[in-house]
């Protein structure tokens, strides 16, 4: 009980029912046998932060001066690594990384690494997530260094069928985002992709399944995360010294 | 954007998916149609805290110096309310409450009110839980006060049963966990209760629905504790000085 382990800070609540998703999985994926082996996490869970697709589509406030207040605050805490379990707030992951010497693991790192431990190595991959997302190239840049090509779904298909879901999700309804996610997935399973990214994490939340209904790889940017999040847990050594809040 | 609402201190990790479990229920029950009109919280999920029902059994070291060391932590972040998505931990409970000002809430008494708000004013009542949550006589106590019998399950029953299904949860095995679960709940139900509370966060995981397979109700403590959080929430009026976390 007295080797505490790391504390994990997670600046969450993009959405809120996502948050509690990744939470899920981190202790599902966890090697644990019992709570005493299982890590330490501090949450702070922010869902008033503006909407991160509308600001970088300019349609809205910047979501960034609350993300660097909700940093200082699991920073401030004792957090030894940060993580974010939402995709389009890494548009901004460079400002954070910049304002803390804590370490923040990306999710857009963590889906590009589950991508080549399923196997593929190039090739097409389709890619489901906000307009911002999107919009920002941040999985394109990234993918596209590691060798694979990034296929969108189509304007139409983003606003009448992904966006939808999204929204239905972060009002609870899962049940309705269901049937316009399982819909996207098979359009883009029109343009040949040999898997597809789940890159924003209210998706995994209407998704059963690691495959898609005709057998498509299906990756899960929360899971993902989570993983990534498990890998750097179980490699921690702590920091000579701990603030405060670390050894309660 | 700016009326930033409260900020929910969660002491929990007791265990760790129980905790994610409330906050997906709190995320799922609230009446928020986007992110922006759900609550802020602040999760201190601390797993690493020695099990309660074995120190109430007097076969392990005490959780108050931890529970109140992470009470201070969300107290110093500025919760406006805590809540502890553990029942066994409400042992604990009136400890906790002499150490804060800031208002706790009971996951006893959110049970309590959710028996009388499915119409139930008296009758048996049978009681699922960890084996230090029975001894500690806590919902003996709080439900014989407004008029309910509570029905143990037998101490074979609470061995075979309910504390293998608790620790599979832990372990992250929820289908290990569903079977015991529902022997428990049959069992129960020889002995004509009118209700069953589940009064271990572990237990609703694995249980599906609201009543069981006979049509008996199940009161979820979870939710339960989770509704009551909503509706504290939707009255809540912020004190005239704000901590400076509560501001971002």
């Amino acid at each position: 009980m007295q080797g505490t382990g790391p504390l994990i800070g997670i600046l969450g609540g993009m959405g809120p029912l996502a948050t509690a998703q990744f939470m899920a999985q981190v202790a599902l994926l966890a090697d644990a046998r019992s709570d005493q082996q299982h890590c330490r996490s501090l949450v702070y869970s922010n869902p008033l932060l503006p909407d991160r697709s509308d600001a970088i589509l300019n349609r809205g406030p910047s979501p960034l001066g609350g993300l660097l207040d909700g940093l200082a605050l699991l920073d401030g805490c004792g957090a030894d690594v940060i993580v974010m379990p939402c995709n389009t707030a890494h548009y901004w992951l460079s400002d954070l990384v910049s304002a803390t010497p804590t370490p923040i693991l990306s999710i857009v790192d963590a889906v590009t690494a589950a991508l080549r431990d399923s196997g593929l190595r190039s090739g097409r991959v389709g890619l489901l997530g906000t307009e911002g997302l999107l919009r920002s190239g941040l999985y394109q840049g990234s993918l596209s260094a590691v060798g694979f090509a990034v296929v969108e779904p189509t304007r139409a298909e983003l606003a009448e069928l992904v966006e939808p879901a999204i929204r239905a999700i972060k009002a609870g309804d899962i049940d309705g985002a269901s049937r316009p996610i399982a819909r996207a997935i098979a359009a883009l399973e029109e343009r040949d992709v040999a898997a597809i990214v789940l890159g924003c994490t209210e998706l995994p939340l209407a998704v059963t399944g690691r495959s898609s209904a005709r057998g498509t790889p299906l990756v899960d940017s929360t899971r993902a995360l989570a993983l990534a999040c498990l890998a750097w847990s179980s490699s921690f050594a702590p920091p000579a010294h701990r603030p405060l809040a670390a050894a309660s």
